[in-house]
């Protein structure tokens, strides 16, 4: 661990596979104590009468080292037998529930229908798990994202799983959102926070939840800290997911100019990659500080290098 | 398929492990659509936030031969990933959830949360395996075993899975029996049937809930036809559970008299063991038709064996 960065407080903004690479990095800088996430739910959702949050358990797997590195979602070493038994006896298989991620959904499932938050839970979780940075729902209150497209209005999951993103977006909706619960940890961890890192995950369906949360923005915006994010767009291309294409289907300019420029705001530095170097002056145009590296995590040695390069750039 | 008696018309009462034995015997004696099948459902309970049906589950498992005849629950081939990775959150892992069996109850769960009645869901999962004869849950409405013991009353699974039936019985209760809607193809098969068995299951935790129905034992009684069960002590002792010590407990003789002096009311006929020749005439002297034979069904040859004897000993 790096002397000069450890002791930094970090509050990360994280969706899933983006999220957690670069939450794996950090937690690889800097003491668990002083690392502090906030974790997307608004793509939680009933499946089978379980109460599913892909992106708290991609963020949770990842920490506890038991993530699937191939998938970048579920567990490693997972197994599929109660789907098996599920397609034989007519059930639904187009979300793949494996073995061993079902405990955690039946668990927290059962939690919440005995009345106990998502926060408490999330904490009961990382405490078995032995994670030691803070993990936190975004709320406690149910935050939806509904994505209206050419083919009407679709829950996140309809949209993503089983329309597998095909549908053009118009829109983007966070049902719940102005009603949501805020939570005092995060705007604590916000106020105190050295640096706020806006993760590589998708701006629109994983970052803008978060930030419609009531008082987030204001927050954000009135935190004098640095403030950085780290591009998901490398050369036009999303790492992950339907990032690139909801950007053209807004009619957004695909590339780190593009996230920069949405995200403005709330920043003070940009994180890109070196194939988008001819983006550069706009970036910094833009009012921001720029920092220009190899940004495609594809190993955990690769997230600890970027942790520490954006760690050394904040500072 | 022996043909004189493979288009009896055949009712069976039954409870899990002994009831599923006798029931498979006897769908190896006569054609599916003449065996019907009416299930105990008082050992219901939700797990987990999932609905269990343990003798439903036996019965169908059994009955598809997808049985584990080893534990005699369960699904043969069984794993517990699932419950292996609840173990590690720090889940309650008392009651064994194997990840193929968890697939009937998230799916059950989910229908019947969807509304549809418990009958439905059978017929549905029946048609699924490709389960020939009709079997058919004793109601659709909640029926609850509570067990008065000296540690108090007790839900059936807190006695008999969590105290492994160690509290001394003084009661049993059939909560919700007395209210429970009677399913009108139970009362025409049992009106239609050429033959009626009760299982050798547990009278008191197993047909007694059966019995317990509304105008399930005037039925019972009116019926002029054949009414044979199949004693479940042998030499004193129960092939499984805690028929015995409850029988005892209760103040009644341990054999296959006492059986058969408890339900006498119902019966034209009783089977039991060679080993208990001893109770032959006091049985007889019970007004009953007696067939002694081997009874025990170790295996899948033995259920075939004393099914056909049960049919040659009712007609």
């Amino acid at each position: 661990m790096n002397e000069q960065f450890k002791n930094l407080k970090v509050v990360v903004l994280a969706g899933g596979v983006g999220g957690a690479k670069m939450v794996n990095g950090l937690a690889q800088r800097i003491t668990p104590e002083n690392l502090f996430i906030i974790a997307n739910t608004a793509d939680d959702f009933e499946h089978l009468g379980l109460y599913i949050s892909p992106d708290l358990d991609t963020l949770m797997y990842t920490l506890a080292n038991l993530n699937n590195p191939e998938t970048g979602w579920g567990r490693e070493g997972e197994s599929w037998r109660t789907l098996e038994a599920l397609a034989e006896l007519g059930g639904p298989t187009w979300f793949k529930l494996g073995d061993k991620d079902l405990a955690t959904h039946l668990l927290r499932t059962q939690w919440k229908r005995s009345g106990y938050p998502l926060t408490w839970i999330t904490a009961q979780f990382c405490r078995r798990l032995r994670i030691g940075p803070t993990l936190v729902p975004m709320t406690d209150s149910p935050v939806r994202t509904i994505v209206h497209t050419d083919q009407g209005k679709l829950s996140f999951q309809e949209y993503f799983a089983r329309r597998q993103s095909q549908p053009i977006v118009q829109k983007i909706e966070f049902q719940g959102a102005d009603e949501a619960e805020s939570n005092r940890d995060i705007s604590n961890a916000i106020r105190m926070a050295d640096l706020i890192v806006f993760a590589p995950s998708n701006p629109w369906l994983s970052l803008d939840p978060i930030l419609a949360l009531p008082g987030m923005r204001r927050i954000l915006t009135a935190s004098q800290t640095t403030k950085i994010a780290v591009s998901p767009i490398i050369g036009g291309q999303a790492v992950k997911g339907p990032a690139a294409k909801i950007m053209s289907e807004l009619n957004m300019e695909v590339s780190p100019f593009g996230v920069a420029h949405y995200l403005k705001d709330l920043l003070t530095g940009f994180v890109f990659d070196n194939v988008d170097d001819i983006h550069q002056e706009r970036i910094a145009g833009l009012g921001l500080n720029t920092l220009m590296t190899d940004t495609l995590m594809k190993s955990v040695e690769d997230q600890a290098r970027l942790a520490k390069e954006l760690l050394a750039f904040s500072h």
